[in-house]
């Protein structure tokens, strides 16, 4: 049960620390990675093969700007590959996330939002809980958690 | 080893057929649905919920404009949903696009590109491979073919 | 003579809060909950469901992001729904004004400006106004106020 | 039990059509005209105030590019107005689309989807509904009308 | 030789000054007014209607948001229209850049850059320069000046 | 009584045309050429010269894409500059029109909306009406019978 | 005197053609490849290593949506790399176009207009005639030419 | 082995200074000048002259808002001319990125990323060394510490 994270640049680290704490938090082994798709597209390529032999079932890569790190994971492996865009440019990510979500027909990146590093660990769970029970069921108490917290907030607004 | 591809619309089937004939092509069992998250949510939440039941392992939501379609079942799920959007207005896709992706912490969906049923149906296969190895098999096996159609495109174009 | 505000998260209150003062000050009654479309769908049906039940006129659904809750709350009813977009993003608010807007024919949603939570109110109070003509009194004395608040400014400015 | 609509140019006549037909078929009385913010604004103005003394519940302003129509309307009158933005230039409506609905605060917009008229007629004829309960009736048949419609959908995509 | 600057809310104040200060060092005779399109329609309507016959050359509108201002005075006038779009939302001032560029044939509004208060008042002294040669003769020296400036900039930065 | 137009592509004829017809409708001497800032650098600014000393009262630069041209004339003369943003590429004159209307302080360009042939010129007319008064009453017919055009449709509408 | 050109796509080559004619006419030797970033990426980084070594002088990527390919040539060569975005989407290459563009700092990609295959292919001549004189010679034949054709039209228009 | 660079503004200096320190520490010759295209045409014209006959190899440009500089220039000059769009108005820069890189047919532009000044002057290296090869060696070795930054981030990461 292990998921592995790359994010393209040390600086995205404070955006992507809610997924890796998340994860943990699930007993995911996680592979916490910084390689750059432009700068060390040969450390990259070599993680993602050893990603696809180490039972590694799910990889997240996180970028900004023009982002091209998830589709080159992607490229690389048929593991699911989520794609977190990262604000990182003056276009809040725009550029990020268009460059993740529009990938080529055969290569798919699962995209969420923008800065969506809860979302990137909660997907990385989902597809994780088909595989493994217990995940779901954590999946299924932390919803209700989720609707337990909306419920006290709707009480403490009306 | 099931999906279940809920469209938004009828209008959407011929966006949407390519990733029913890809998934079928792989021996994966798809339960084809058209319900509207706005005009039919009883029954789209019903469905949602017999999914979660029957051994459903991924759904698809594919959803035009406002698509709150991949949205709804991912908040009546913890099956991972692939958001799909569909190009239905003037805004060419872009409203869907949004719409699916920027979905709040805790309720990922998996979005894939604007009319991006291939990849929705890929992903979808992703996602079933890291349980079923036959998949993985399949998958990489298309990966092979889609990389000798470009190295023949190749030939042609030198 | 009741309105009900739902927002789709707490975080939203201070930019709604301005509506729901305004409301009051109408001497309108009005129910003010916290359901998130996502997180609690169930509780917000049935809510939507005792609005149309217990005399609420009106039903005003605030939601950044993804934006599904005015959506979801209009199929759920043929009460007028109005739908204010919250900037809670890095996108400041546009995914939100599409996700409202872009609504499939026969579900409607009256959609204000982003962040424009008085407006949402106004709106309110107008479709009010069409059966309360106390409500119409006071919404003519209010626009006589805005005028004369434009005139005073002119007056400095000149 | 009476509707304005005023398109802003006689272009409109096409994409606004669907309202009209849609509010007579619930024996709506609708008042269509053809006034110009900009080329006929005393005329406008006139049928405004006119509108505010002979019983109109609610205005539907149609138009496109600056689409200044609907905010003048709502600036002569506390009848609710409901903006239809035109896709009539370059930008597909996303001109009109903001013009409309940005409104300051004080004079509202209930704004549609652009080219939306379908959604301008059924959000006109839910606020007729807070006031004539038998459109409220119709209203609800009509909404299952669009249910077993998708739910006939589904019957043949299935 | 006199321009009136109509800014549609006192909260522009600070974004127009610099027009208002420019347009007063040509010796230009201002008359700044508050009015709003959509507040005071008709005050708004009687002051261009005196530009009209006081010896006025050029209106500048300033206006942010739905912007209506402009076209609004443009549609009441054939003395040249110049429109400010002011930046006063979360969208930038993009929103009040289409409503007050995209116009309708016959009615135009000579649109400057969002919050290019300079600019609007340049324009109009360019405007009065083809009737009074004086501004003219001033306009070269200050196109000098800026040349000058610019080569000083030149000179630091070598 | 005379006016430049300027565009920056033989392409562009056909888009630029009615503002043509429209200036010779009104008996005002048009000076048509076809130079690209880009292109013909020289000869441009040779003609911009020209226009300083003879005569000309207004200069209209017609371009796409990048759309230097009108800033580019703006930059040689402190004739007022109407800027007519033409959609000749993918982004539908989006791009050309921020390259035109967002020039820095001191050297504006009356932008008007894409492909506003017709307010380009009207545009024009309105600034020599502010010298020529014949100009001004033949705008004021015109606006008549812009006016009387509505009220005509009007009439077939209702 | 080399320049190779690689499209992503074997449908993106009637866009990239002129770009091919246009070197050829210059006599340049041009090794026009198809490598998709995403289904050859080992095809692709051989290709590139082998120009990094056969006297390969610029390197020109061709590619639509999310247009990986030009980056990812760039991260395997310090020759430069000229991006050409297609519009190859609903998005109408504005995907392509952010995600070549926005690289990050050290690894840079010379970005072209959308379509621009014309620009790309003299982009690599100008770079090539900083090295090559006899190309520079011939480039300012062409603008000799360029500037003759608009002159031509020029005559043709007046 | 020399390069222009030139500023539209002086209140770019900051924006651009880190092209300017990473062009010196290559040890290459840089001419740093600050000219607008609108304020100061001739005399830009003069240096671009200049440029084409003193041995500069490239010349960089960096502008906002309208951002002509880089187009202007590059109309007079066929040495490679590099485009730095500085996000220097509300529209963060988006503006600028169109201008630049929008470029007509024969008149390139080779943009980098909004604010990208690093990158230009990275691309001005790699046009450089397809002549000199010292500064491939160089440009080599910064790759190369480029990818030992990142192995080191990724092991602090780890």
């Amino acid at each position: 049960m292990k998921v592995a994270l790359i994010m393209g640049s040390k600086s995205d680290y404070s955006k992507v620390e809610p997924a890796i704490l998340l994860l943990k938090s699930f007993n995911v082994d996680v592979s916490v990675r910084c390689f750059s798709a432009h700068r060390t597209p040969n450390e990259l390529s070599e993680f993602v093969k050893e990603c696809n032999n180490d039972g590694t079932d799910v990889i997240i890569g996180a970028a900004g700007m023009a982002a091209a790190l998830p589709g080159v994971i992607a490229s690389l492996t048929v593991l699911p590959v989520i794609g977190l865009p990262i604000s990182g440019s003056v276009l809040d990510g725009m550029d990020a996330f268009l460059s993740i979500a529009q990938m080529p027909p055969g290569i798919p990146v699962a995209t969420v939002a923008i800065n969506g590093s809860k979302n990137a660990a909660y997907l990385a769970l989902e597809i994780l809980a088909i595989k493994y029970s217990d995940i779901k069921e954590k999946l299924l108490q932390e919803r209700e958690q989720m609707r337990l917290a909306v419920l006290k907030a709707n009480e403490e607004i009306r």
